[in-house]
């Protein structure tokens, strides 16, 4: 059987539920810290865990330049290279094809591009896409798609959502299925709304383990964002996962989730970690302003991370500006943590049909301005 | 009662004790790791604690500098800002002052020096020093010395010295004993031995809780060095530590645990650790070395840190290619792991009374050649 996904309470849109995969079960919404080229920076596989993550994503395009997915599996694939024997989620790699690779050309089939590391020559097909990931050993495979660019006439969205819709139902044939794995394909159509809906049929017809929302937070704004999935978010089966990729501040998560969102991946508790940004239930703060420099209070009192439970913000403050490793490594265990403990109260607050006032409360508590 | 230390059994010249501190008791000899501006870079302190570390250094000069004693003392001094409640040692920060400021200028009554980070200026003495080991809260203090140069004449070391006796006295009169608490002196007196003798009467008749051998490992070679501890350690008080600074390579440590040195501190495993030199049971590897790129095997099958236990050394080659911070953390864990078995190792070896095979032994196991 493959992956699947269980439903388990709703409050309103927000849905509680249970993935069940070949590498263990994850409740949703679930949030997904990012490990780019195998491994979440700044981050020990303990202590990743240690935050409460569950399930990780991994990047098929850094992965397949460096070390490359045939070393991958060679070194026993992506769980055990990194020491996560718990489920990995990989994109496509075509979402970092179309923003970092070099002298890209589109066609059909696939895309051909040059490495950003070496300039040297790369394709990826649909095809290639998934014996890619299947290499890296991914508990969930992406479908291979173009991100539609924004803005872009609706022309554009139509041309493009309707190669990636071609491009699914080949990763969905050339997909190895097997125990607890699976396959997500991935709506796209910009911002509009009809075409949205017709790339949400056409994936539903071919039929996948879950569904991706792609393409938003591009800059089209939290509103437009927030709009769009209410409209596309009902077409998708109901039975499945739901994951908005590339999602996003605790506030847009709040949003997505009172949408019916039940996964979400960012680089932002990770690299705002690595740039003394520090997300806390008073808001974010920037911990090099010179403010926290003789604070020797908990960074966030209610915080059980060993930032929060073991060090007063003035060391990290020190840390910050003697540039030493150790002010990245905690803040991020410390971002990660604010993230899955935002995440867990959240479903806790589904599972007893109080989502919309446990929102409210949480987002009444940032009152902190980021004086960057 | 001030620091005290128990020797606990002798194999030759080797010896095992007991440290007794107000921050706890530590096994000797014991390895220090640097723990320079208030971390232990790339390592948390749980990371610390986990390779087996009971004891660590820190910098004065770097502390004093950023983020100040004062700073330090407000955050509740070294042990809380850092999460290291066990014993700190702290260093003078007369090293360097000679070695990292700018602008110096030596008097008979300290040294006046320009901050290497923005200019400003500064000023130690024998009580500045120590008052500022104080704020910083170090378990054990060092005096204030000035590392003769190498090369030096024998006019030129013997000056330096008597500079060091008198700071060596005036510190003794400065401190303030507490209990568990204590103070060093260091021995100088350059590669001229009379000199060494005459600097070891000196301090011993000012009388310190433990005596360091300072100025050495600073370019006179190996065998120089030995040669030296053998003539000055026999002349130190025996039932105090002795402390041979900056040392050093781990067989550096079996040649001066041979000689009667309790106690080293050197930056050798962290900055081997963030530069992909891994120090194992088979001697050095340098793990960006490509023959590593496809190594699914373990980089030291006998060692219980996680680079060692959860990762291919294939991993760790892709890290440092990557430049993944993860690379420098899992590095540096596992040289401190390394040289904390080896001290370990040492001191069965010693309360057996096998210390010199046991030497030969773990020597004869490295037989890796670093092609760097």
């Amino acid at each position: 059987m493959t992956l699947s996904w269980t439903h388990l309470a709703s409050d309103g849109a927000a849905r509680l539920g249970r993935l069940h995969t070949a590498h263990g079960d994850v409740e949703t919404p679930v949030f997904m810290p990012v490990g780019t080229a195998g491994t979440v920076k700044a981050m020990t596989a303990d202590a990743v865990r240690a935050t409460g993550t569950k399930l990780i994503l991994g990047n098929t395009y850094h992965l397949m330049l460096r070390p490359g997915a045939e070393r991958v599996a060679r070194l026993g694939g992506l769980h055990r290279m990194m020491d996560w024997p718990g489920p990995i989620l990989t994109d496509s790699g075509g979402f970092q094809v179309f923003s970092l690779a070099g002298l890209r050309t589109l066609d059909k089939d696939g895309v051909t591009f040059r490495s950003h590391i070496d300039g040297s020559p790369h394709r990826l097909t649909p095809e290639a896409s998934i014996d890619i990931q299947h290499k890296l050993d991914a508990t969930i495979t992406m479908a291979l798609d173009e991100c539609t660019p924004f803005p872009a006439t609706e022309d554009e969205a139509r041309t493009s959502m309707e190669l990636s819709m071609r491009w699914a139902a080949r990763c969905r044939d050339a997909f190895v299925a097997r125990p607890g794995y699976g396959l997500f394909g991935i709506n796209q159509g910009g911002v509009f709304l009809d075409l949205r809906a017709r790339s949400a049929d056409t994936l539903g017809k071919i039929g996948f383990e879950g569904y991706a929302v792609g393409g938003l937070a591009v800059g089209e704004g939290q509103a437009t964002m927030l709009s769009i999935l209410e409209g596309v978010v009902p077409r998708l089966p109901e039975e499945k996962p739901r994951y908005l990729m590339g999602v996003g501040t605790p506030d847009d998560i709040f949003g997505a989730v009172a949408r019916g969102v039940d996964m979400f991946d960012c680089v932002i508790p990770t690299r705002a970690g690595r740039t003394a940004r520090a997300y806390t239930r008073a808001g974010v703060f920037n911990l090099r302003n010179a403010r926290f420099a003789a604070d020797d209070r908990p960074l966030d009192p209610a915080c059980l991370c060993p930032a929060c439970t073991r060090h007063p913000r003035g060391y990290l403050h020190h840390l910050f500006k003697a540039e030493e490793m150790l002010g990245p490594m905690l803040l991020t265990w410390h971002n990660l943590t604010y993230y899955q403990d935002l995440m867990r109260g959240l479903r806790a607050a589904i599972v007893e049909g109080r989502f919309a006032g446990h929102a409210t409360t949480v987002r009444a508590g940032w009152t902190a301005q980021e004086d960057a």
